[in-house]
């Protein structure tokens, strides 16, 4: 998985049958010291996130073993919204709303 | 997924016989504040994208989760059309023939 | 997929028993403007692909979707070859043989 | 898989319920000659590693062929904690717990 | 699938129990002109290459399509070892053991 922030969301109306309903977020990709990254990928959000809330991202195959994504042409997912990581016994992020 | 604009297409009459009838169309990557960029692949389209329209593309294993790529040699698929995104809250792109 | 130039061939005795017979072939990277690229791999023929041809190579657990790479240590394999590609509106690419 | 070194945590209470306990640490790629990368990800530790300990990384769908995290988004895993690796017949790194 | 050189072991003695008794090699990818490569991966090794012998190296979900390798945690293997690879119809390596 990777750390990322969402930071937008993508409307696609005219899409495959079975990706109905699933909210569409647009993920950046955040350094463990929380420098925004240059990458982005579009994911279907499974938890809810806010935007700008950190979220761990999978990509691939594992990216349909939710109860919304099985099965779909879904290839990443946000499956978790951060409370905080830490590198080093260090903190690096704590969100704002657990903390 | 990815956000790209289709831009071409590829034609091969000799191909694995599970491929065929597929329409094969060239994307090239877009970035979020939709700069063209350098990335391109070949995708099979499954929902009838027009050139120059903004797309979303799955890679991997999940290409293969719709109908039309079930079982196929398929590592791409275009699985929707953008109608808009945004992101911190401004919109990026729209599609004309929705706006 | 991407397009790739076939450029040669590995010969392997000694492999895996599911791997025998299969035609490995090499491949490079080709830019949709036909500018040959700096990536190369190996990946199974299965539709007989001559030296210098374009073809398109589909990567990851989707190469194993033929029926010469089924069950397969396999991820890569070439399943078009291509007759023409067109970006823009403007051929880029004619196969000589299909011309 | 790849070498890297475990760096610190990730905790998020708010995930996909099939995610649910499962220890998610921040890995560093490192180099075989023991330099640090730049690259990090999060992977699921179903191996009890430490802090400061080298471990082996799977990634992708292969990530989810472990009892903690079959049929979960999971797409990285580390599945050993090194004790040594050699290259050219030089040991390049040695666990001080098993040295 | 990719070329690359085996140049070394890694020991790991605390591993999930399918990955019990796996040879893992760390192999550097090579160019096709034979040009060593900065990129290096451990693959389990399914076919008994030693030391400094081209091999070729499936990756991601294939590399589960081996006896010894089907469901577990093995995102790369070693699934043959070269004996000769031409391009551009010169040969570029031959195996000394099979020369």
């Amino acid at each position: 998985m990777f750390i990322g922030e969402v930071i937008g969301s993508v409307i696609a109306s005219r899409k495959t049958e079975n990706m109905a309903s699933l909210p569409l977020r647009i993920v950046r990709r955040i350094s463990v010291d929380t420098t925004p990254g240059e990458t982005y990928l579009v994911a279907v959000d499974v938890v809810g996130a806010d935007n700008g809330e950190m979220v761990l991202v999978a990509s691939g195959s594992p990216a349909r073993q939710t109860h919304l994504t099985d099965a779909r042409p879904c290839d990443a997912v946000i499956m978790a919204i951060v409370d905080t990581w830490q590198t080093h016994n260090q903190v690096q992020y704590t969100n704002a709303a657990t903390d």
